[in-house]
């Protein structure tokens, strides 16, 4: 297939594209440089010594043939769309892959000019994609990233994507007046979504408006709900995490690091792990190998022209709390003493303890192979940044940016 | 009270802020003059003979004590939001009445330009003055202009915002599985949206960020969900609508024109009426006055803080076929000969044939005397706008602008 990756100097972007292209498929990049450029800006930079982008660039090109090359410009800037649109014009991508939008909640809370640039950013470039799509490659499988946080807590179980027939029948035992199954009235709504920053809302608007393309102009998308990924594995043993022209970006600070991998390198560094409040908040966890297997199975089996699919993509959902100590116990059995699980009052206003029971049957159905052994992904997750501790910035590991 | 009117200049914006400084209010203006000019840019302009901003300023300034003035900026334009701030600083309003969005669903399906537009204008813009009231007037009540198209045409009954308690109770006699009142374990969250274009889904994306704010920091809001507003009377008697100095726009070209004005001017000038399909599209319509009577109970009965009210604003229910009826009905009682109702291919992407029965409770609840002889009022109508007849211009009646 040919894929176009927008946001593919990122995370998740560069070990997607290498896994891609290993499999054969032909391979084009979309990358402005943000995140790097945020991240600095911040006085820090990624825990890992990854290439540059242009050497990241060399290197794909040394090695493979099916590497198409990396195109640099930003989505939702005016000016730059017709570079995004004649790309799209003239790679003709069977499956575009959209990773390029600003990921970090707690940076979009920080003030109204961050909180605008991602909403900007975000709902405008997808929706420039859409138009560019309509125009250009209307028969394109777009992948894009959302996440499991559109969601929310609610106090009733998470269908996937949309409200399912008879959903409610798994409500008869918390409401005993409700005793037989019946058939949703709502059914094929979107199921209510109830974001918790202006990050994860731009990813609900995002969701709006590539579902009213796919029906009104008969696109094609899967939005992934993504749970939190945590780890540096990639999927293919022949790359060797740690080998420097594979490495990809590992974010620890505030706005960019995500619970496990934050957990982590607080103990390779003896920091407390930083768990916010009582810590019973729940959430879907994966590994970085696990969202890549899955983001190539979307790929590989896309929906028919017009649908809207969404995939709830995690492997399992866990308390914090409980990821906080597996995170102590696994450094501990690695000789690291004195880490300690340290709750913070909490920067954000969320429930910290609540009901949590989201669906994600759909990739199993596909052929998902989960990770299941999360403590082994947290030993080696310590292993692998254990060589870099002294790169750490640690100024950057306290949450300042407060919710209210 | 003190209350700011964001587009202030508009068919609604202008006779509201007529009417609450007669009632004692005091008031200010804001507006950019972006309708006048998306009329004109199409070779159009309002079919009534309205003052120009400029003269509509030192109209207020001499009859009114209690008219603060009016500001010119644009909202979502990055760079003037210092002059929005300066003035909810300065003002300090205890209410923010916003009007100061892309109202057109055709105008934003015409080009990737105006969509951009559209949702950068309206979400961008709204998402700012959220900011500004947090920082300025985090007391101020925020009463935001949405629409009833946020919801579509859901194959159920529409509550007031969120799903209510026992909602589902009301489908008994649709699915005879379902047999006991229960509660509905969804209660509480937003009612899933159907947006049918760029702008029903702009306005969807204010209503997802409005909610998070009041929740998040506590600021107050009432999101009206306004069905299709018609008619040029205002509600003040002493205001005679056809008075030069306070006659408000009107619109009937194929962007910001909406049903039952079009049908009556289309009526006054001999043009067959523009039925889309088989006309069995249901929606909520009212009256200019009863819209300005609506909105003046919110402003006079704010929600307490940290609430997000919904308000389902609009008289009745009808269908687009029987309104071409009852208007052609009108226009031969009133003299006027050879009026057809004429059926054309539906340019838009939308149910013709649907189950329609929104809730509209709460407004009921707060006082709302409905004007409900809508036959009195589509008279009412043709007689005010046959003066100016010949002011059409009669190739900006036909729909091009396709929705797929």
């Amino acid at each position: 297939m040919r894929v176009l990756i927008l946001g593919i100097d990122g995370y998740i972007g560069y070990p997607l594209a290498l896994h891609l292209i290993r499999k054969g498929h032909v391979v084009v990049g979309l990358d402005n440089g943000s995140r790097r450029k945020r991240v600095e800006a911040l006085g820090c930079s990624s825990l890992t010594p990854i290439l540059s982008m242009e050497d990241r660039h060399v290197y794909l090109r040394k090695m493979f043939g099916d590497y198409e090359g990396l195109h640099v410009m930003t989505l939702g800037n005016k000016d730059v769309n017709h570079t995004l649109f004649g790309l799209l014009g003239q790679f003709q991508p069977d499956t575009i892959v959209h990773l390029a939008e600003q990921p970090s909640a707690p940076w979009s809370m920080y003030s109204r000019e961050w909180a605008r640039e991602t909403q900007l950013e975000n709902v405008l470039g997808t929706l420039d994609l859409l138009w560019g799509m309509r125009e250009y490659c209307p028969g394109a499988h777009l992948v894009k990233i959302g996440t499991m946080g559109e969601y929310g807590t609610p106090n009733c179980d998470i269908p996937e994507g949309v409200i399912p027939e008879g959903c409610l029948g798994e409500y008869t035992s918390h409401h005993p007046l409700f005793t037989k199954p019946y058939i949703c009235p709502m059914k094929g709504l979107l199921f209510p979504r109830q974001p918790g920053s202006w990050y994860h809302l731009s990813k609900v608007h995002d969701t709006n408006n590539i579902a009213f393309a796919c029906h009104n102009w008969g696109l094609r998308s899967t939005d992934i709900m993504q749970g939190i990924v945590f780890g540096l594995e990639s999927i293919n043993p022949t790359c060797d995490p740690r080998g420097k022209e594979e490495l990809t970006r590992f974010d620890y600070d505030q706005f960019f690091g995500t619970a496990i991998n934050r957990f982590c390198l607080q103990a390779t560094i003896g920091h407390p792990l930083t768990v916010y409040g009582i810590g019973g908040q729940m959430r879907g966890f994966l590994p970085l190998k696990d969202s890549i297997q899955c983001l190539t199975l979307a790929i590989e089996n896309p929906p028919e022209s017009g649908r809207y699919r969404t995939l709830n993509q995690f492997e399992n959902v866990y308390t914090i709390l409980s990821l906080a100590h597996m995170v102590a116990d696994a450094a501990l059995k690695l000789g690291i003493e004195g880490v300690s699980v340290g709750h913070i009052e909490n920067p954000r206003y969320e429930a910290e303890d609540h009901h949590y029971n989201p669906t994600h049957q759909a990739l199993f159905d596909m052929g998902y192979e989960p990770t299941t052994d999360i403590r082994g992904e947290i030993r080696d997750l310590i292993e692998d940044i254990l060589p870099y501790k002294d790169r750490v910035v640690k100024d950057m590991i306290m949450p300042t940016v407060k919710w209210r």
